[in-house]
């Protein structure tokens, strides 16, 4: 295969070597063949221009994967389709919530929990056995925003707080176990020091290396139906308020697609699509 | 005098019934005489319609006493002269540090300090004899943005973090007296809740009742440039750049109000309403 050897631009704004690696080994990881990987190499250091944003280096991998691979396409597009749960953060809180489930963990989304000071609405509380998980999820539409030190700041006195009036209700054994802060973006250097040295357990995109939540979701295979290529933005809007969040659910239950519209011609390649991307291996 | 008996809408939305003697005595802690007053409340009465802002209310009673009684006028806005220390939270912290220093303290404002986990930016740390306070401030250029729950939840945790240091590097008896978050519109209940609850001092412009930003603003009688009816709006800016934020400096020093382009000639206008304002007594 072709080496690309070019500064590229990151969604951060930083300016470093594209790595031939790492796109062969995303589009490997999304079940892509060595042929598809070939082409869209050879496509790529085709239109390249100086500085090229990754995000335009994605873009034109994901128009060829699309037409070769379909349900390869709706896999690899995982990060933006992440990015598309919005424009609220509760579709990303629930996906997080099926994720823990999916790791054998009871889980409560969104709930309203009594500190020692104040009530406090806990975006996810996992339970497994007689350890508590409270897990905050920090969603961010745009792949460029950052979680700064602030937010595991907040976190932290709020599971304190949480923390506080669990012992005074039932003794020193502690019920909490742990708090987790998960961001579908990245956090800021101090973000990640601080909560890291507190004890929250910091996930996001990329981090920590081993249990990100690329990892995360890939170990799953819980795909989320912002994946899919076959469904338009607003069926996967109507689906999420439906709080329909993964692709799994509408392999189940092919009567979702026809509560929010889908046509019935159109059902089929839906099913497909969705099939598809649920079977191949995580 | 005329009592104004109707419904008026607060900043914050609510509708209650206009308080007489609040304006009375907002209109004579400014300094305003007797006659004046009446003029004002006979005007707002004949100007009232349902539903009224309270925000309306004081623009008429402002722009009356601006015409009779200038000094005055300048500290009756004195509010509305806070929110115009904007657009950037700088000058608010400088000014909160002034009211400090004048109660006494030796004080730095916007200094960084180790915590155990991370640097934080702290607007004002504050010292009298060893013991040190930091002072958070919230400044918000608009009356109805209230400060929630997550400012001192966050505040608290950054404060932890700096106690835990200077327990490691001066021994357990704490250098740390207290912290303090102030802000110049409102707290949401929880956060005052919250706030009061972990020990924090909270102050706000009308909280608590004893010791409110108000309050402390007036005992000082350290009024901000921004009452100047006399400066314009770019002549005010261009002193805050400069980190002037009081009166009192004007009065001493007039040579600041030709560095921002106060022509000659109204240079004495400005000069005899600062140091009327300074002598109004608090």
């Amino acid at each position: 295969m072709e080496k690309i050897n070019r500064k590229v631009t990151k969604a951060n704004g930083d300016l470093v070597s594209f790595s031939n690696e790492k796109l062969i080994k995303s589009l490997k990881k999304a079940g892509a063949s060595n042929d598809t990987i070939a082409i869209i190499l050879s496509k790529v250091k085709k239109e390249y221009y100086s500085k090229m944003d990754t995000k335009d280096i994605f873009k034109i991998a994901f128009s060829l994967l699309k037409n070769m691979q379909t349900p390869v396409a709706g896999k690899y597009k995982l990060k933006k389709a992440i990015q598309e749960l919005g424009p609220s953060g509760y579709p990303f809180e629930r996906y997080i919530g099926e994720i823990l489930k999916h790791r054998g963990l009871q889980v409560r989304v969104g709930i309203i929990v009594q500190g020692e000071c104040v009530k406090h609405e806990v975006d996810v509380v996992a339970k497994k056995g007689d350890k508590h998980y409270m897990v905050e999820c920090k969603f961010h539409s745009n792949s460029k925003t950052t979680c700064h030190v602030k937010t595991p700041l907040y976190i932290h006195s709020r599971f304190l707080d949480i923390e506080r009036a669990w012992r005074k209700q039932f003794g020193d054994e502690s019920m909490f176990q742990e708090g987790w802060l998960v961001t579908n973006t990245r956090f800021s250097e101090d973000a990640t020091q601080y909560g890291t040295c507190v004890g929250l357990k910091m996930v996001s995109w990329d981090f920590p290396e081993e249990g990100n939540l690329r990892e995360l979701i890939e170990t799953s295979g819980l795909h989320p139906i912002t994946c899919l290529t076959t469904l338009t933005k607003k069926q996967k809007q109507k689906l999420l308020k439906k709080f329909i969040v993964l692709c799994r659910d509408i392999c189940q239950n092919e009567q979702l697609l026809t509560e929010v519209g889908v046509p019935q011609a159109a059902t089929q390649q839906v099913m497909k699509e969705a099939t598809a991307i649920c079977e191949v291996t995580p």
